[in-house]
């Protein structure tokens, strides 16, 4: 007997010029079905998506296939693919086992996909039921990782030192916001809305703000200076901590938000770089693929416990449902127009 | 009995746009004299300069006193201040003796000046002579020691790596070259003219370049990647490098020759940021007063010995004679006209 079962994916197929738009730069398609018991699995194995991130990084994949990059460019034509949360349906694989449920890169936007064996980046997940499961694409999924891996390889705190985290409230920077804090330092962390300033204020940042009504530079003159920055955004963030920096400050450069969805140049500008050679910054680049294999296994030690502990609290979320708002939530991130850390939920467990 | 001497001087005129005019930006004055003998020293010493640098940092002190900057601004109307050697006339200071040979920060553009004490980074020399005077500019002054612990701060040099220098026949930049083939790496670097990539060639460079007639790109595609760049140029040099950087590079920025005189935005540009993230690349901005104690012991044990028995080689020099032509060896340092580290002499050694 065989039955056949809807097959939703999101598909790559346009480059955009600023803003990723729904419907163009990716398209929706439920034209495809699986037969989810005798779908052929050639000795691999059949999962079915139950999490999928819509993480700001995407967009870096929307490029022309000629542009570099360090994440390979997302093909016209073919599968989204990214960080989600997955269950192993069926298995020929000796190594996979039926049930087991799968974190980590290499998931395509589809409901269903086969799979010959785990890709580089996709790992077994121990699922704890005290954990809801979109924390697997936020606080202990990539974001928490990064966070995790780049504060301990650069940020060298000394305690009642001050750190600066513009846009603080983003899955990254909320679980970078809670090590500085329990590495005793003074922490500044700006965000886009009264919500999200009140969660700063939740987990302990000591000078939090609506950088939307409140000038940055402003409160680094007073607040400051800065001795570590964990910057997501760029631009006029950056240039006001850096010229807020103190000597021998470290600066982690995490993400570039405000200049990705920029048409035509989409430089990192350093406005005053003199005095920033004066001061000895150093300037830090994260890339979550090279930093976090050698952090893991502390993370693993720690994060995972400490979330249902209570001592590490997640960042805030927006959880979405359905393959068919993809398109539209990988926008509204790129606007800043999300309440949290983007999720959707593409199946459900069991 | 007493005598007057001329007492030749080079003032601080006006912050100039771009690059600094003779006459205008400064102003070479010859209407001071100096009674040697009886020249009131108010228990201070009196020092005869010999040899001052003509140093290219010096153009990021001749801006306005509200621009921001690590080093103090000039202030108009006053006397240059920078790098040199000098010898102690007299002295009423019991700390300081006659005869006794001065180095480094703190001299005065002056051919005769007073201090009351050896100002911060003002040291006593002990004379080699084997050693030519102008080396205590260079080799074994700022740009000897700034090189020096630059490298042994931030570079982490790995046997068979590959590091780029442009314009690296600079007196900071030759040592840097030094300090990599010593340490076993591949060098890549650059010049602005035959003479100098000729010099190249002479201290090991192994790729050896004009940059005015061989694209940078070109070269940097063919023999990178790039895992450790020491950048004084910054613009089209810097990102060809980071376009080139090896997973993990060390960028030691240590100048901005390229852009210091610039009108308008003197902006340090990264034009693409994503991948030089993805690629975890540092860049670390060299400041010679916060760098340089740490590692100057070892440079003292180290440099100078290497230099009499010529394991290491100086840089290029330039030498000009007389504070007339202060103001425009400024402008050639500025414009890339000099033929090696720029070298006033000032005075003969008695
Ligand atoms: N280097 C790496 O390996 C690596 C790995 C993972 C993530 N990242 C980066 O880390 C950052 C955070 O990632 P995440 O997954 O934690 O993100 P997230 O939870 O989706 O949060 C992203 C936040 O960025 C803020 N933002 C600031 N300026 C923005 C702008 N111009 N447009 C859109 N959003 C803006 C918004 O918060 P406000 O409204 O408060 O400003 C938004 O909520 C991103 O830059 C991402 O690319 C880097
Ligand atoms: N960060 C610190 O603490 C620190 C301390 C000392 C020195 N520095 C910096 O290190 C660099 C070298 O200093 P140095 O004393 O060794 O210099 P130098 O011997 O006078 O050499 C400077 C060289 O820069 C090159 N250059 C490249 N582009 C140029 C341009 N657009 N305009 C002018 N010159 C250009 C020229 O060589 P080519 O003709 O071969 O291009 C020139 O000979 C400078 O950038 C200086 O500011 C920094």
């Amino acid at each position: 007997m065989s039955s056949t079962t809807l097959n939703a994916r999101v598909l790559f197929n346009a480059v955009p010029q600023g803003v990723p738009i729904p419907g163009e730069t990716t398209v929706y398609d439920s034209s495809q079905t699986i037969d989810l018991e005798n779908h052929p699995l050639n000795g691999g194995f059949l999962v079915k998506t139950l999490i999928l991130s819509i993480d700001p990084g995407m967009r870096t994949r929307m490029r022309k296939p000629e542009e570099k990059g360090y994440v390979p460019a997302y093909a016209v034509g073919e599968l989204l693919e990214g960080f989600g949360v997955g269950i192993v349906l069926r298995s020929e694989n000796p190594d996979v086992a039926v049930g087991q449920y799968l974190q980590g890169r290499g998931f395509l936007y589809q409901q269903y996909f086969a799979l010959p064996s785990l890709p580089l980046g996709m790992f077994f997940l121990n699922r704890d039921p005290g954990v809801p499961l979109t924390t697997y694409v936020g606080a202990l999924g990539l974001p928490g990782k990064t966070a995790w891996a780049g504060w301990k390889e650069f940020s060298r705190p000394k305690k009642g030192e001050t750190a600066f985290v513009p846009s603080g409230a983003s899955a990254v920077c909320s679980m970078v916001i809670q090590l500085a804090k329990l590495d005793g330092l003074k922490v500044i962390a700006s965000a886009g809305s009264e919500e999200k300033v009140e969660y700063l204020r939740q987990i302990g940042v000591d000078v939090a703000y609506n950088y939307k009504n409140v000038d940055t530079r402003g409160v680094l003159e007073r607040e400051g200076p800065i001795d570590i920055c964990w910057d997501t955004v760029g631009g006029d963030a950056l240039n006001a901590a850096l010229d807020n920096a103190a000597v021998g400050a470290r600066f982690l450069e995490c993400g570039q938000m405000t200049i990705l969805n920029k048409v035509g140049s989409r430089a990192l500008i350093i406005e005053n770089p003199m005095p920033t050679m004066g001061k000895g910054v150093s300037i830090n680049f994260i890339s979550s693929p090279l930093h976090i294999p050698k952090h893991l296994a502390e993370f693993n030690r720690t994060v995972p416990a400490a979330l249902i502990k209570g001592t590490l609290v997640r960042s805030p979320e927006d959880v979405r449902h359905g393959l068919e708002c993809v398109g539209e939530t990988i926008r509204a991130v790129q606007m800043g127009e999300t309440k949290g850390k983007a999720v959707v939920v593409v199946g459900e467990e069991a």
